[in-house]
């Protein structure tokens, strides 16, 4: 057994370094490290990475962040839910989100045209900046053709983002697939809906891409999942890689708890028991805010996969 | 200013006689009894009542009770995720699920073929059966048309389910739309999938559904929102009454908090940001597991109702 | 196994229905049944019970709820902390306390000398009220000796008060003893201190009160835990049944976690690793706020007791 | 309005860069910068700096931290709880704790001697090397005199601990007073009980030790707490601040939510209406598990104070 060891500052200290000395502390901190160790196992292991995030990380600064994962080849599958798309659409094409608080007046906000998400604002200019910008983009991919899978229309809006710090755009630059298994759960969908009014043949087809998700990845690939948060996002990784024999790899970070049952809640745990994660997998849950625990941990990782030469 | 008042025991007390009592106890008892005026309110006021639940709610014993609820004019619409879908379907055809416990061995459930939820169980049996079942639903479905929008699909399922316990089938009996944001997020999806890959002018069409969501109210109906946990179930009710111009009363149930800056965890205040919530809207958040909120609130808000003929 | 059964309805329910109905519905329901056949074996079975709870529990109406459970014999031990003697001693001499809600302008609150404690409200005449009160009560002590421990002085102020619904009286009338491992630890401190210092020689003495809670119960006594919240009252607790063997029964209730390792988020689990609880014991946790779930239990268990005639 | 801005991974980032970039994140890495911020600027103005925590943390590695940062000159005075006193005794006198799991065989663990505290473990044996170690203690201390404060007892305990690691020896030789208010509950208390049966006359004055409190800092110094969990840890802090008109600079670190009412949970919002914190304070609360979320906040205020030449 390990024992617990005293943590010390020291002057400059790295993000690895202090991650490292949080595995030997206790609790979170403990899984945390446990997270790093994980995320350095599934890259040099060459598993098929599936990252998956809700939209409020979109709406904050991770967004640049799960960008630069996919360009580093720390992803091979991106699933979110349809805010994420919007919002990293609004980014790239210029629009800023601001910081406020928890505790704000909220109907204040909302005679201002701003909308709150937890301490985050966003502007209803950047609502309609995204509505024109999502009309010109439909009418561009409608001229191709009039059928798309999710992922296949995601690809394309990617390509013509032409933002570094896109989500979208390096996604479609790297040859990873978007997956949002509720697509119309947004503006976005209220786009595609007027869009479809003048349209009646333009189909977004759901069901093929199921077909992209399940060839994702193979039996034979090694499958790791990074769900950050939980709802449809974690539950859809989690359904294409246990079509595919189940993950070998698993780090859930979440603030949801097991009490209720929920999926979101669910721990790594709770997935063996459906062969989700393979009994043998290294599988961990980290409790607590993404916004700080994933950064935390994920930079502590890169650092060492860097030194190895894999990144 | 209400007082506070000492709660006391009686014997043989009522469920709404506690509830009431609680109301001037303090903390969650003060909002679970503001949730009961909410709920009925929204039902002398004739709001159209749209009710969302996760999975895991269909999983446990709330499953029928929300068939009750239909049966009772208190949801006109029903959004849930598709593991909602499986488990209705599942139990409609004679499927039990068990009891078990939140610390039980995963690695032994998963020899045993038990799939664990919390502390519910469910039999891979169950899965298999509604496999057959789902081949011989969807080859019925085609035999009629080959396009179907999603609550459309449900309908039909629901009207074949003939179970008075039945979400699906209450829903389709009372002309209630059942959405499903993200219908091919399980075992669901694999099945239409299957059916696709031999079937493929078979479609199952989002964006028409997206035209009944908003065709679910008007800008001049009351709207009511009770969303149970978090997730697309409760964003896509958000949606739905946001664009007829926002909900006039709103119940969230909910474990998660909002300090993550989720949609899981967004209050009824955050709402008002939106636009969500009418800023003059009679609304609530009640943090606690809904398996016990939910019912103890609802059920002294139909004791009320019942007295009052309203239902 | 137990099958999940479907919960419903019906005009007038009665809360030990629900409550047994509950117990087939699912997640904390579940385990909040299993806490009505705790509360139930224990007293079938005679063991001394600890009840603990947190002052934020006495500044709710479940104050007078707590008074009840003394006088039914539903508990002989109690534990808790200072707040809950200051302020089940502000309420016996008359203060009201008031609800208000958690997104109080708090600094328009301060202004107006109102206190916040989550959506409840003390004004800080209920604070000036109890100064003079307890200068009063202990020139009263003095006057009979200059030494005590907490329990015993608590019991001499709670033969004062005269107050049905007051806990220090309900206890002291029916020699149950009041333990506070922190008696100093607010308003009531500052009370002592202030005394002592024109009385050099009055001497509060916590450790002879260590022998009051070993004494409280013996090795060969069948001992339950109630323990309500967190903190030191529910350590308290433990320990004083530790020393004598182990509890028998355990109930804890809290809306705290386990996973950053805190006593107040620890299981009824956890504790079997310590002896805490006896192996073989009747042991549940119940997550949620204990101002919804404590009184649902604990009037369903009171009924079935009542019924069988043991109170 | 600040802008939220992407954040990006380059190697070998230290500390407070990360730290710096979240707060320009979201969601409560945003909350965290505030607390480095808040932690800087106490020191800077040279406040009188209120440290608080639970023992789980002493139970931790933080426990070498708190030590450092006793010598370091940010903390001024320290309250914690009883295990806190008894574990860094038992890591002075050559204790090891182990690392385990949250999902251990407790009832096994029981067997082998082993208690859990979260994912962590305490051997029997260091209870037993304590007590006998506290014989010796509470014998020195009493040839000395025999009426001790609970803060005077603890400093003559550290003189005697001889490891620059613990946090009594730091706090004695830094003379830092260490309050703990119940410290009875825990086996310390039976060991002063056992102690007290053979010497009748042997007093613990935790009434005198509120002068102490009180003492601990005057109406004119700035002060500040930095609250690790809650209990009455935190609450002591907060009433020997209040006592002296505020703290200017609070800092809550917690897992704990505000909705239940508990004072673990209650906000640095909360504490203005009570005048606890100044209204013009300097206030945040960080959610999350403070084994991650101090050291990774802490590290980088040490950062940015060594360098101003702070500390």
């Amino acid at each position: 057994m390990a024992k617990v060891k005293d943590i010390k500052w020291q002057k400059g200290m790295k993000v690895f370094e202090l991650v490292k000395s949080l595995g030997n502390c206790g609790f979170q901190g403990v899984e945390l490290n446990k997270a790093v160790e994980c995320f350095t196992k599934m890259k040099r292991e060459g598993a098929k990475i599936y990252l998956t995030f809700t939209s409020n990380m979109t709406t904050s600064g991770l967004r640049g962040f799960f960008a630069q994962l996919i360009e580093l080849k720390m992803a091979d599958v991106i699933i979110t839910t349809v805010g994420s798309i919007e919002e990293d659409i609004m980014k790239a094409i210029g629009e800023d989100f601001y910081i406020g608080n928890y505790s704000a007046d909220d109907v204040g906000l909302h005679e201002k045209g701003m909308n709150r998400v937890g301490n985050l604002l966003i502007r209803n200019e950047s609502y309609e900046r995204f509505e024109s910008y999502m009309l010109e983009i439909l009418a561009k991919l409608y001229a191709k053709k009039n059928r798309y899978s999710v992922s296949e229309m995601l690809k394309e809006i990617g390509l013509m983002l032409k933002d570094e710090r896109s989500i979208l755009y390096q996604a479609a630059k790297n040859n990873v697939p978007v997956f949002c298994p509720a697509i119309t759960d947004g503006a976005f969908g209220f786009h595609l809906f007027m869009f479809q009014q003048d349209h009646k043949d333009f189909v977004i087809d759901v069901v093929q891409d199921f077909a992209n998700l399940i060839f994702s990845s193979t039996h034979d690939d090694k499958k790791a999942i990074i769900a950050l948060g939980g709802g449809v996002s974690k539950h859809h990784a989690i359904l294409g890689t246990l079509l595919n024999g189940g993950a070998d790899y698993a780090v859930y970070m979440t603030t949801a708890h097991e009490y209720s049952g929920s999926l979101s809640g669910a721990t790594t745990r709770e997935a063996k028991s459906w062969g989700k994660i393979k009994d043998s997998a290294d599988a961990v849950t980290v409790i607590g805010d993404v916004s700080i625990t994933f950064p935390l941990a994920m930079f502590a990782a890169l650092d060492i996969l860097s030194e190895e030469g894999l990144i």
